[in-house]
């Protein structure tokens, strides 16, 4: 049986935090792992700026509302789950991805979770677990699933070397050239023919 | 992280074999777990059946096409995915999953393979692994989320027993003596209410 594990920032729907920042006019907050691969750090920077500028969780949320999916993903996720099973590895939290998962049809989708106090504050988050893209991928693969990981970016790149095949979705220069034996895809109907190939030997 | 794995047939579709078997008329198709808890017993004795009255998959799935999933079953799922995330663990198979799963708005769906000749004979099976749902359910508890486990059937008992808990739906009396601990459930209200109550105490 074929899983196809899919990020979702960068592949599915913008970055959550650079359209927020662009939204509320602080830079700061522009910076994701494409920037700073640390994820902790980038992490305790936003915070630090959410703390600074008093923005609590239903400010971040009323602009994720009016984040849409990337053009085309929407019909290239249908299209995909309609013939194999897909899901979603992402590093975003549970609070901010409810509108987003709405309007992509509810994949399913492993993912992190913000520590909010009574006062609308995030405090701080929890990790799944360390790496968490990476041992999704491996628990897959222990249930004797085929597992293909595609995603865009640094915090990516453990998922789709533990994969049996990967692929990298409109990355940075950097990476490609990190990287030269991904696959790298610019468009959804050329990365659903390369996620769709396995399956055309399978099934008649 | 919390995680709900839904047994399929008599939880939310009706039993595929016991309605092929209706409507094509073949009383020892109706078997099923419920019946005969040894799993591969049941399905070489389906199998023999199917090359005994030549019948091939393209019947099957005919049929298939014509079942729909139970009353409520789709709404309750639903309302079940806006607020957590949900996977099938299913002993059925790929190739009769398809317009099941369709009707059910695309759940994750883990199951079996048919192993289908060029005549559209199904020569066998290919089961993931033996005992899938558990693994499945550990798998998820070893990615550190809280497992709640739903099923009817002798062959729910091992990945309810592996969650962090679990629950019986419209099970055979026999089942419900057997296992005196486990709670109940006849309708959807009642168990989404369940199914919900983990989450009321985490989000606010």
């Amino acid at each position: 049986m074929e899983m196809v594990c899919l990020d979702l920032e960068g592949v599915l729907v913008p970055e959550i935090w650079i359209t927020f920042a662009d939204k509320v006019g602080i830079a700061e907050l522009r910076l994701t792992t494409r920037d700073i691969p640390d994820y902790d750090e980038l992490m305790q920077h936003r915070l630090a700026i959410l703390r600074q500028y008093r923005i609590g969780l239903s400010d971040i949320r009323q602009v994720i509302r009016q984040i849409d999916p990337m053009p085309g993903a929407v019909d290239f996720l249908d299209e995909l789950r309609a013939e194999t099973q897909a899901v979603i590895l992402s590093d975003t939290f549970v609070q901010f991805a409810g509108p987003l998962m709405e309007k992509l049809n509810r994949p399913t989708l492993f993912c992190n979770e913000l520590l909010v106090n009574g006062n609308d504050q995030i405090g701080g988050y929890r990790l799944r677990q360390p790496d968490g893209k990476r041992h999704a991928v491996q628990a897959f693969r222990s249930l004797n699933m085929r597992v293909t990981a595609i995603g865009d970016s640094y915090n990516d790149l453990s998922m789709i070397r533990t994969a049996d095949a990967g692929a990298l979705f409109r990355p940075p220069a950097r990476i490609t050239e990190e990287h030269p034996d991904l696959p790298v895809f610019h468009e959804y109907n050329e990365l659903l023919r390369f996620l769709l190939l396995p399956l055309a030997s399978q099934h008649s």
